[in-house]
């Protein structure tokens, strides 16, 4: 089966801006890895009228409807009367799901059920039920006149989790084919340049594809491959693959990792290495991030936000003469904060980051975007400028890109 | 003019899951804001006959039609011509756009501008600029038989820009009726509490018209009146602003105030206090979150994050003692982290956080959601015990939450 997707979501508060409408981006990412295309996102009311027109427009342009939310107890929960009318099912009680609803509110809530719950044990008629062990709203799958249809629980995590448990098996068995994607994450490259150092290769993919995807200067390469088992779509990524690490060559910073913190944090622990950061312009970004990551206190020790000279000259030992003679956004400075962290806190590396984030240029005339990064070892220390052009938060996220990016390079090319 | 709205985000990057839809929630909040009943959100990819077909359904049942995304400068990039297809009008060259883009060019990104940017100057005949002063893509707005058609950029800070400069100033403009909005932020009582202490306030209000919203830990109230002038609606907004203030208190940290730290920074600047932290479980969430906030620097010194026992040791002078007998995450060594990180830097106030933020219990048995904070000031030093509940990330903010707002409670309880 060719599934084309629309995720349709059922719920007044998206459309008041109350909540963002992520489980149709989560349930998107988890199609596109199963290869299901999916073609359009709707967000609708909870409006019995309303709901039946997009539901009549959605069958005629997608033949895998998925509808999130609207399937609570109250009777503003629309969505399995509607779905039931335009498809001419009948609501079907299900002794099982209620037994399972009565189950969650005697072990989680630790209250009596009430009355108007048993509402969510009615389901279209020749529906295979999706069980909702983290919630009371159970879902369920049926396909009427070559239309697939499912009604999934709209609250985020309840949503997760029925389709990691029930969707993605359910699309799996149907299909008789696997779908395997890859996830290779740069930095340093624009992607008009992985453009051209890929070449043909991007434009020529077909199976396995391969889609770039830019932000906060990555570009996110995803290759997909399609194929009767696991193993044959690793045999097809493989050239491909070959291909893309050899153009990109250290560039590429992870494959199927999440972040470049992750990536840091983990290379830190496998040589057990320990860091500390001394932040000036990103603020206690870099080490909020690298505390993001669990386990991240085998490596990170932690670390100084130095906003002001004081702190520097204080905290870090910034010689004060430094601090006159060149500034505090400035390649010896930003040497001695790296140097200074790792002295005072004794880890095996120390880095740093002065710069300008703006809205202003500083007292001695740097302008927005020039930031200094450094980073000592035992070896020695280096430092880098740059140059990140404007936007306060931008130059924030891009500081603390560098810096990650300049550890794990460091790291990476260490000796054993 | 009484508008029914429908957005239209276009991208193949929220087919495929790559980012969430934020835009349709930012525009659905404002335009709540403003009166305007938003019915549906759709998405579509960068594919013309779809956006087509999305275009003439979103024409026959909604008067205002505001598109996201799309306008970049490549040809994947289809809005602009799609939108003047449907609507009949001709894409126009505008010079003034073009020297904005080229302006953009040379002070932010400081590289030539490629050709293919030109593109970004055509927009439909007939229609007003919006300006684009953050980025390159100008949106813009016409009017086509009785449809009111919106385009605005679909990158999330330059839309938001546009929203409230450009959009609602000109929705303002069309009602000839104004609307008015409070944001009335709280911290500290839960959305059940702030019913039952506003009782029939909240029930009966309808013109100002009074909606909470809860999120991490905070509760915001919305209030909004509709009248012929502001004047007229200050003055409809004035008893209940007297009725939820009276009966909130001090639990109301500000209103039309973005945020805690946007709150505590200003209070440190208004009293000239300077201010430092030393986070463990928080790992520089605090320091980020204060140095988010323009001007930060004239009030927040910088701080530690302690990561480590040794650092907590080395850098901030915590006993050794203490810690081997009550364990880093304690009462003792909050408050000798708070006291560390004043003397050290030589600020007015230390802040400090300890605590378990999982995934499991710490070697002394303290259970996940176990936070210690403290407040240090020449006159002594403050500690509270939290118990958080679960999850990591969500542990770590409302600990940073607890701790502005026990900055805030101490400023604003000082004599002046």
């Amino acid at each position: 089966m060719n599934y084309t997707a629309e995720i349709v979501a059922v719920g007044t508060e998206l459309l008041l801006g109350n909540v963002a409408n992520t489980d149709a981006q989560m349930i998107s990412e988890a199609l596109a890895a199963a290869g299901v295309n999916v073609l359009y996102h709707t967000a609708v009311g909870d409006n019995a009228q309303r709901l039946t027109e997009v539901t009549e427009i959605a069958r005629k342009r997608a033949n895998l409807l998925i509808f999130t939310g609207g399937l609570g107890p109250t009777y503003d929960d629309v969505t399995r009367e509607i779905v039931c009318r335009v498809f001419d099912r009948e609501l079907v009680f299900h002794d099982e799901v209620m037994a399972q609803i009565q189950h969650y509110f005697d072990t989680v809530f630790r209250r009596e059920m009430p009355e108007c719950n048993r509402r969510q044990a009615y389901l279209p008629s020749g529906a295979q039920v999706f069980p909702n062990p983290v919630g009371t709203a159970p879902g369920c799958v049926f396909t009427a006149g070559g239309i697939t249809v499912m009604l999934l629980p709209g609250v985020p995590h309840e949503c997760r989790h029925m389709v990691h448990h029930q969707v993605l098996p359910w699309l799996k068995q149907q299909s008789g084919e696997v779908i395997l994607s890859r996830e290779i994450r740069t930095f340093g490259l624009s992607e008009p340049k992985i453009q051209e150092l890929l070449g043909s290769v991007m434009d020529e993919a077909v199976n396995p594809s391969l889609a770039p995807y830019a932000k906060s200067g990555e570009v996110l390469l995803r290759m997909t491959a399609k194929a009767a088992d696991e193993e044959s779509c690793r045999r097809l990524m493989a050239p491909m693959l070959a291909q893309v690490r050899d153009a990109l060559g250290d560039h590429i910073y992870g494959e199927d990792v999440g972040s470049l913190e992750e990536v840091v944090v983990r290379q830190l622990r496998q040589r057990g290495l320990t860091l500390a950061a001394a932040e000036s312009c990103t603020g206690g970004l870099i080490a909020k991030r690298l505390t993001d990551i669990p386990g991240a206190s085998a490596a990170f020790c932690g670390g100084v936000v130095s906003y002001t000279n004081e702190v520097k000259r204080a905290v870090l030992g910034v010689p004060q003469d430094l601090l006159e003679e060149y500034g505090a956004v400035s390649a010896p400075v930003a040497q001695a904060m790296a140097e200074g962290v790792r002295r005072i806190t004794g880890a095996d590396l120390g880095v740093s980051v002065t710069g300008v984030a703006g809205p202003d240029k500083d007292d001695r005339g740097n302008e927005v975007g020039t930031v200094f990064i450094a980073l000592s070892c035992s070896g020695g220390t280096e430092v880098h400028q740059l140059d990140l052009g404007r936007g306060r938060q931008r130059i924030r996220t891009l500081s603390a890109n560098h810096v990650l990016n300049m550890i794990r390079r460091h790291v990476a090319g260490m000796k054993e």
